[in-house]
């Protein structure tokens, strides 16, 4: 993820990152402005169709479903923003959750017991690399697909086995009486937190949008696009060549933010940074449970 | 659940599955264009009305209310959408349950406990495949129905049964004091959670949309579009044939959008994988509860 | 409640229920018809204004507010059925909870404590019963109304009474050392639930939307569509006998439906079926809290 | 809060509170009606703009952002809803926690404990009255502001004095061992309701929507209704005189219906009635812990 | 933060501070303005463009996806809003847990134990000062950007240093037996909400709305506005000069309120007043923990 100071206005408009809709959307935009000028030229100078024409009023479809098509992708988009929040806000329990062991267990651990001290800073950090490394797996991807995907099993479910250590050591310092049930009882609501972060982050990555949905979205686009062009042409003539590639690049670019925000643990720009919020974690983890 | 890269657009468009809306509405859309066709032929040739009738104008109706029409079907595709994912959410949330009761279990239960570990790895992914026969029985569906339905009234309500046994089991084991008081806190937490999510699920399938809501709609999109070539053919003559069928589709496609996710636990394409989860809960369950 | 299937298109289409906004509606439909006739008639006939008069686009008002007027109403709909979904996450919290005390009930009270297993297997149902007795009661509806109704106060609040009591009995047996102090804990967090819903469906029950608002947004909708037809009588003549009424009906039938399920505990087709709920609740618990 | 029947459609319409907005905006819809008149008269009999002017199509930038203006003005009224139906749920919760605490402490206090009995009795609602004080200072609103008001600063901070004195005492019957320590942490999860409701309350009177958005969306209302007569003329000539104080009438009464309802603390109509509901908890607690 | 009067009308309309998007926006607007005016001269007086070319028509395209783009920037709004508002109430959640935990330990504190009593009474505000200090500083701001930043890199963490000695000086006085095992818990709840807000702040703060997103929108207004004269020439001719810098006032003010709120930790008027919140805490907090 890049900071960017939100207050700007000349840049953004002039920005053309890797990731930018405009630079992604390109070709297709030259195919449509080429399109619709072969529309436009084939209405006007071959066919000749009349101001008259029934071809002209086309657009009226237009506009009643051009109001219906804009809520849709609006909608898609906010739906697909509040995926990214909430794995952003799972991240945050996460950090929250993994601060407060590392306080409470430098306080509640013996100060002698190098161990297990030695043993929570690591751990805790190595979940979170562990949970990285899970969500960018193909295995997560597929775990929910109709078809089974021997291939790209792993052996174990990682994160779990790590959780499943944790409080198997836990549970062992309160049964020799090292730390106190109470203690035992703060320190176990926050592992659970661990376990839930990774359980709602494999339900963001493995559960699509129904595609039904998205393959009536695309189609709507599509053929709404196509049509155009054939009445545009009578009130705009070659314009269409500008016009029609540009309502293209406001719906299509709708479509893809969506699409590139939904899934925010991959390695694109708009992705979460999941690598540096891992690396704070170690950072402050280590801070607060200091070796000596 | 078919997992599918969401970035495509080409399949999308050409897609043609037997959950896709177009392959649903399509002997819909035949009639749509018929009527369509019939109507402007009947103006056009039969009656022969003037471009001064006013019949022509009967549209401005149709874009005075084709805002509330399209804000409306939005609003119910997301209404939809909120139940299928608050599903997912529920069956997210038995994911985590089960995993956290699994390694405390496993930490918790003396070693040579064998029949109690045994139990526990058997008795949480039988509580998951008794949630599936449960959601997917007519009882169900039918448990607040005006009327009674004692043909199909199971012998008793199975998830419960092996919630209540489980819990049973676990205060045994709390009574003889195989496990600590904290230990039956902490397991009990997770217990809960069996019981809260069947009856989340119990919800989302048994009370469906108010029936007067659902009439209303229906109604509205039949009227909107049965009314609407009358007034275009004086706009775009034939060409309603294939307009008025294509407003339909988009319509009618939300609606059939909606119907299909609201009720998640089906066998449609579109409903969640709840077979593929319950079979991933009993691997790591497995994994995380080793026999020996 | 009706349960319907949600897939059929015919039948609610021609559904005639009593509950049917169209059915409701009706009177004020012909009304309706009959006033935009009238005007028609009126302007055309008697008044015959000409096309240029400033009355013809008098429409350019109602297009410019349409939008806002649907926006409104669509939102009111929604804001109706948050509250109905609300009231039923509400009774599904009380399902959960009931089960959850009946199997640790069950589990926790000694064997041969005959009389507090009766207690607790009625004690439980009696609440949803006197809930539902309270919801349904004048007294809970004009609980916060600014007059005084002394003449429908109840003696005493039941499920209050009920609630003290379940818990009374609960800390007896807890001091007498029948349960521990684990039990009492557990159970304890059920209990409250019984409350938290009561407070929450009263809450749903005494407090309508703001006065304020519904009193604009009817006013709106009567002004709007009584401004209908004179404007519109030039464009589409005599047919605004048809398309004011439509229009109206529109309107109208979201609000109306906004009425009848923001109120869900009453006995309308469309509230919630709470006393099939409550049976449902009382046959789980007698089949979880065996007499033996 | 008085309450009405939402079924009624003649008696809103007809409804002429002084809380009703038609009724706080008459002068300002005389003042709309005069000024339009006005703006008409000197555009057709002494400017005698012709009908080709370009002042005439000036009513397509009102089109154009008619919908951005409706949109934000729906937003604005959702977003001072939602204030308020919180703000009745932060209510609603101290209503269940007062009921609870009521009932606990009727079973955990000593029978004989009169005192405490009768303190207990006594302070739950006092601390409901000395909210609703607190909450309608002025001492409240302006504790965020960035002046100082040091006149109207209270000696302190009376519903955390009483929540204090309260949790000291049940500390102190929990230390002298009265009630054991199960009782004392359940009653102390109903007690943290009491201040967490109060602080709830304080951040929706103190927290006003930004200024810089009301002062926008007010500048956005004004100029866009001052311009709307001098294109309308064209069209609907004198009427401007009645449409234009409608358009300003329905959107003016939204932000005035977000105004009144965003502080739901005050003593207006629309405000929430937390007289009553703290008279309902004094009856209910007392009811609860009789005395004797 | 200024507490202001949101009934009232002619101030808002005339306000003119610095953070009011009018005045931040008045050198664009002139640009608007000078540009548009160009454009019509341009139009008019050079090319002479007949009203019959395509030119003309090109508004079309405004019409169509004017829609698009209110609903794009009204979302944006209000997902800043929510972000501004989660910030509010992840402060409220402080000043709760800070009351809460003030009258708790000065209960549960023993009378005599006056340097615990000093070290809460200062530490409890002096968390919320330096989570102040920690939200403004430019670390946070960068704490997820792609690019390391050693250079603001602070020692440590503060908040995070300043919680782990709050629940290490607890942790003391319970090994110690100063106060009881459920002292320790009731208080540990509280503390752990100091963190969880200072994560959620910190979310808030470093991870901003997508930058693709941000930079699709920003293109948009800007092309949109730009193109907007040309059309509109033909229908107000050189009004344009003042109607699309209108526009442009709508559809930037916007985009401007969203970017001031959704950071609102700043100093910004419309920021929150965490100076305010942090001064009332440490207020109240030395209320009920009176140092004699």
């Amino acid at each position: 993820m890049e900071i960017y100071n939100p207050k700007e206005w000349i840049k953004p408009v002039l920005y053309w990152h890797k990731a930018d809709t405009m630079r992604k959307l390109f070709p297709y935009l030259i195919i449509a402005a080429v399109f619709s000028w072969g529309i436009a030229f084939f209405e006007l100078e071959y066919l000749k169709i009349s101001e008259k024409s029934w071809v002209k009023n086309i657009t009226v479809v237009h506009s009643l479903l051009g109001f219906a098509l804009s809520l849709l992708l609006v909608f898609r988009t906010n739906t697909a923003y509040d995926r990214w929040w909430e794995a952003r806000k799972q991240w945050g329990a996460l950090v929250n959750s993994c601060r407060i062991l590392a306080y409470k267990l430098n306080a509640m651990l013996p100060q002698d017991d190098k161990s297990s001290r030695v043993f929570f800073r690591k751990s805790i950090s190595m979940y979170t690399r562990a949970l990285i490394g899970h969500l960018r797996s193909d295995y997560t991807t597929y775990m929910l697909d109709d078809l089974d995907h021997p291939e790209i099993e792993p052996d174990k479910h990682r994160p779990n086995q790590i959780a499943g250590l944790m409080f198997k050591t836990i549970h062992k310092l309160y049964r020799e009486g090292k730390i106190s049930s109470e203690d035992y009882r703060l320190v176990d609501q926050e592992l659970n937190t661990l376990t839930n972060v990774c359980g709602a982050c494999e339900r963001i990555k493995n559960t699509p949008i129904p595609k039904s949905y998205i393959s009536f979205l695309k189609k709507f686009i599509v053929i709404y696009v196509a049509s155009l062009p054939s009445g545009f042409v009578f009130s705009i003539g070659y314009f269409v060549a500008v016009a029609v590639p540009f309502v293209f690049y406001v719906l299509a670019s709708l479509e893809i933010i969506a699409e590139s925000i939904e899934d925010p643990f991959g390695l694109d720009q708009d992705d979460l940074p999941i690598e540096k919020i891992s690396g704070n974690i170690k950072k402050h983890v280590e801070e607060l449970i200091p070796l000596q």
